[in-house]
């Protein structure tokens, strides 16, 4: 695959190729387990379709960690498209907590198969049935994953270096989800608490976990990973704290959620934390009375967003993410890394931290 | 671990050793993931008192499927006692899908979350975080259980020997909750069905699955797979039907569920099924017309039984539990097995199929 290709077109053709090996995954996964059920074939377009959709950020950092080592590789790009399992898990039990009715524009797939049991004309409620069917669709995405690093085909070597950075990244996904619960139900968290749940679940899921786990895989020595986790944890905050930006900022028709949604949802955030600790006396008090509206309209939501932008908080994030981006860069130079990862590395800098969706 | 032991008291000791194996696990992982997270003591309280009150049936079919062509080994127990983290996942959800309150007579562990999201003063409802929290709580267990199986310590001969078992396993228990789910939601599913759900579900993942998981670790011959298989299915069959009827009619001081729970639940187990096919027609408008209650009253629910009673279903029932343990114990005498598995077998039917909890 092509490590002399203009970097952008590379990842690009990673990823394609990521998406390829993992779809062939989950069509024989469904034809063998769900094949003959009533409500299988709809249940394997529905993962299918989910799966198309995702960005396949985790595949390919992993794939890039790989080729700081190893050779280009198909068992490599399976091993890689085992994470993106793990994100649809993720995604689709995070959209039933969270009751989101959308993901990436369209209906989540809780509201899917909601919608199944409507068109079938099955009793009880339709949304029920839909959150129960999503939760256990999502584990078949869980075991699935580990099923398919398992076959992978590298051999035995490669693949117990592998294990356990992918169970550090399982099960810091898994915690971090339940602390991020435990946080949003918490009053007014504090910043602290929010940096550390942010690195635990997206700053290290994100980049960090998945660049270890694809370069120990390919065996790289001490100072390669001390230099890709530097990179990833930088980058990983950053990429987080961009999410958070438009979890408030973002354009709905670019994001494909909702206007504001993280404010409807009072979620903790990194930006919603830190506007709270940077606002003066008044705008403090406008802010905690928005959180305790029982229904916010469009009104209220411009109304947060401009008290959220007068505090400075996104400014101080901009800045951060900004500081992030340049010491993750020469992180990366310090390593020794061949050239094609280190062109791909600051690529991918750029576009998880300077993205509009 | 005494081969020559009363069958009874061998069972005893290999689920006494399962627990302590599989405790262990638990432990290490909630210090290791859990550790320093809000909440996290309380987790792993609830989560090792969980896994106390099992009754680690699986884990014993599978070690005593193992002891076909094994000697006794901590290995195995190990290996063995991943299937039981897998059930507890299966019950944590299965508990939040069908909003049950009690578990082996104690709240179920969404309810214990959501009691300690009140205790804690948390801001939100505390039933859907209780549901949120027990959902990862279960992603958990079923995360630990693949886990446990490959650090077992078993040669990797005999683990690459086990995997497929355990992925049809895993598998199978998912999609039979899918199956489950949408036969419930079903109007009025066929025997046909539900006996396909059945025996996907808890027939084999009970017994059959198990046996064959632990004897394929052995790395058993086909002719003491095929019996063990055979003995497998009339006896995880049989279990279930056992525990269908437990569900409508036992004794909530011994099941520690509430009386008539799967009626109130408008389950289609196969003695509400079988009742149906074999109901008179003004018994089958008066069980429709049961169904189709709102709230469901004591006096409902005797009067329901009493219908059940009478349409001839659990007579039926009774006699196809008995010609299974039957046919069973004769699959059990041809397939050459040693004794004390042959005896352990033996004890295991009558104590699956015979039990009032």
């Amino acid at each position: 695959m092509g490590a002399d290709l203009e970097p952008g077109v590379r990842l690009k053709e990673i990823r394609s190729k990521c998406l390829t090996v993992t779809h062939e995954f989950v069509v024989a996964r469904c034809r063998d387990e769900l094949g003959g059920h009533r409500g299988g074939g709809f249940v394997a377009d529905a993962l299918t379709s989910f799966l198309a959709g995702g960005k396949f950020l985790r595949p390919v950092f992993a794939y890039i960690g790989w080729t700081c080592g190893g050779a280009e590789s198909d068992a490599a790009l399976r091993a890689a498209g085992s994470l993106e399992l793990l994100h649809c898990f993720a995604l689709v039990q995070d959209d039933v907590m969270d009751g989101s009715s959308l993901r990436r524009g369209k209906p989540a797939l809780h509201r899917r198969m909601a919608q199944w049991h409507r068109e079938e004309g099955l009793s009880g409620s339709p949304e029920k049935f839909g959150e129960s069917a999503a939760v256990l669709l999502a584990d078949l995405f869980l075991v699935w994953s580990e099923r398919m690093l398992r076959e992978c085909g590298l051999p035995a070597a490669a693949l117990s270096r592998g294990w356990p950075r992918y169970d550090d990244l399982r099960a810091e996904l898994a915690v971090g989800q339940f602390s991020d619960l435990v946080n949003d139900a918490g009053r007014a968290p504090g910043w602290d608490s929010v940096l550390d749940v942010l690195r635990r679940k997206s700053g290290n899921y994100t980049v960090r976990r998945p660049l270890e786990f694809g370069a120990a895989l390919a065996g790289c020595g001490e100072q390669q990973l001390a230099g890709l986790s530097a990179y990833g944890r930088l980058v990983g905050e950053a990429f987080q704290f961009r999410d958070d930006l438009l979890g408030v900022f973002g354009d709905p028709r670019v994001t494909g959620k909702p206007v504001g949604e993280d404010l409807r949802d009072r979620k903790a955030t990194s930006v919603v934390v830190l506007a709270a600790e940077l606002a003066d006396p008044a705008q403090a008090r406008e802010l905690r009375a928005l959180t305790r509206l029982d229904a916010v309209e469009p009104a209220d939501v411009r109304r947060w967003q401009a008290l959220i932008a007068a505090t400075g908080a996104p400014g101080e994030l901009e800045r951060m993410i900004g500081r992030r981006s340049a010491d993750a860069l020469e992180a990366v130079e310090r390593a020794g890394l061949p050239d094609p990862a280190r062109a791909a590395l600051a690529e991918l800098a750029s576009s998880c931290t300077e993205r509009a969706r």
